[in-house]
């Protein structure tokens, strides 16, 4: 998919002439979301080599990238298909032609459940969390024997959002779900949402150690009572490698893995002590101004990053030992370690952003830049998807 | 404006056969941006009155709803136009034929110029803001004689962003704008971003008095040139009443008094000790597990909430005491008093967004809502435009 086929995405649209010229990564409008094609592909093929090694499949979750040309591009290197949060999103990866979707969030109102069961009319594989007896009844009464609905119990271990919690509940769960026929049990999901971002490779196994136990328990209970799960999906970016070690899981549904953040950059992800993935993902933003001394002001503030996860890292552009940090809703700051003004009016910069998911999502298009060049334009086509 | 005249924006597609239904809002799918229709009429009526009596102009911020349906209603009200905080904002408003836009940010890169030029030869009664000789020379060179583009010359005042921190560097300014015939010197812009949001009237005003004394003297400066500044445009929701009363302001440039949030909502606006502008925006969110004891989780998150300004504050919904707090990019929780479950599968419930900004513009739609009733639904069409 190129900007000529699609409508233009809202921010894009200014950029959209410049794809394919030389030296176009100097000319864009900003703030403007960047996605770096090389580091993108490497971290693409590093983690299917990954899997492929580790004999897991992968279903990488589109809630990161929101963007049905990623998803595509996954597929094409061997997942199984895209995780998603929303029944929007769900929606949009299907409409693309998206295989084996799976919605890693519970859907309860009439309005989403009536949405979900037009959805599994048209999709090949769709499949849905589920962690309430009611909630599994309502879901049954909407869906059709005919094309009974894939779905995942979703077992707490660590996230403390959604997911059953103790192991005889996931059982009886499991035999409600059995005694509907407009229902398939697929298997289960354990996300562990807590430790995905312990920087140090053991703390962070050590952490998820007994959450895992339980999680092979219920497993366990399950093929004993000749339910064995099909399906275990679970593990992000962050415990990919130790999922693996565990032996419980089937799939991975690591997400920030295709563009990575300070966060995750921050990770030991293979207990090797190095960064395994690229930043992919960067924000570009100018200096619109340097009347105060010490500092210059630029276009990027609290509506063009993730806020609550610290300050914006510069991975390009500045001076060493410049820093930024938020000026507002609509500016940024940039203070040089010297205390003189280093950039000029202009001046252009490009950021690791602090949480990739909720950067992306503030953007209508990726700029998918090499080198010097904008390449082309990837509209996040799930944004917005609720 | 209505959902028919326009492509649904993409988070109200699934709620747009709702508008007009009686009892519509409980069958929203979620999460969804809510506008309470006669709170917002009030905001409108009750800062126009405001104005109107206090001899002052608005211009009223659209950056807070980037929305033209609104700008249109505020201009409708008397506003003389309205502000915004980008290139993009500006050229929406242009094409929604919204008078008297003034871009409160600095344009400095040529691509920006140029787009400027461009919708200056189109829009009646642009300006832009400069606090840059350089700036103001390459502006010079993008227009035209024939056609020249309003400037005011930025201010600092305490915002500590862009804004000519010396009174004879804004004299200067001045005369090298009246070099160009290209500029029309338009005359001050000043916003006090930091007092904006302290809660007391008084210590707010203490706060603000000394920047203030600033943009008088600089006042006097250019009136003993012959350059008296025709308009001083600034202020805000919270310093409105203070910046009256200062006899230096020709208008105001309020945003957020038109919805409204959790930070302005704690300030006393008018020295009268009671809120004086009703929350009018609400995110509508629904309970999508009730798996754990003592809390459950909702489906709006870090993406469907400003970040930073502290939790979102139920207003209605859920059972006194209850409180917000968020669990992820998709996930809230909603905790009980009482430690127990309050609320089923399915549940909604609304709240007032932390900071109402960069709340609106993670969304695509104003759900308009007038009691149980959605009765329209208004694209937020400024989003994603820089």
């Amino acid at each position: 998919m190129t900007i000529t086929e699609l409508r233009p995405s809202l921010d894009a649209r200014p950029n959209a002439a410049l794809v394919g010229q030389p030296g176009s990564r100097a000319k864009l409008s900003t703030p403007a979301l960047l996605l770096d094609l090389p580091a993108f592909e490497r971290n693409l093929a590093d983690m299917a080599t990954w899997a492929r090694q580790a004999g897991l499949e992968l279903r990488p979750h589109a809630k990161t990238h929101k963007c049905t040309e990623i998803a595509r591009r996954q597929v094409a290197a061997g997942a199984l298909g895209n995780c998603c949060a929303t029944i929007g999103e769900a929606e949009v990866l299907v409409a693309a032609d998206i295989p084996g979707v799976h919605l890693t969030s519970t859907v309860v109102t009439a309005d989403k459940i009536a949405r979900l069961a037009a959805l599994n009319e048209r999709a090949q594989g769709l499949m849905v969390i589920v962690d309430d007896g009611e909630n599994v009844d309502d879901l049954a009464a909407a869906m059709s024997p005919e094309r009974p609905l894939g779905v995942l119990i979703d077992i707490e271990v660590g996230s403390e959002r959604t997911g059953v919690v103790g192991l005889d509940d996931a059982v009886a769960l499991a035999k409600r779900i059995a005694g509907h026929p407009s229902l398939s049990f697929k298997g289960l999901q354990a996300y562990d949402g807590s430790a995905q971002a312990t920087t140090d490779y053991h703390a962070r196994r050590q952490e998820a150690d007994d959450r895992m136990a339980h999680l092979k328990a219920v497993c366990d209970a399950l093929t004993d009572l000749g339910m064995a799960p099909g399906i275990v999906s679970g593990g992000g970016t962050g415990t990919h490698d130790l999922d693996r070690a565990r032996g419980v899981f089937t799939e991975i549904q690591a997400g920030s893995y295709i563009v990575m953040d300070t966060i995750y950059n921050a990770c030991d992800l293979r207990g090797a002590g190095a960064g395994t993935f690229e930043t992919s993902v960067f924000v570009r933003t100018s200096v619109i101004s340097r009347s105060h001394p010490g500092y210059v002001t630029t276009d990027a503030g609290l509506k063009a990053f993730s806020v609550g996860f610290g300050d914006p890292v510069i991975a390009s552009g500045a001076p060493d030992g410049a820093t930024y940090s938020f000026m507002g809703d609509e500016h940024g700051r940039i203070t040089f370690a010297n205390g003189a003004d280093a950039l000029g009016l202009g001046a252009a910069v490009e950021c690791i952003a602090p949480h990739c998911d909720p950067t992306i999502s503030l953007y209508d298009a990726y700029h998918v830049v090499d080198g010097d060049t904008l390449v082309d334009i990837w509209p996040i086509d799930g944004r917005g998807h609720w």
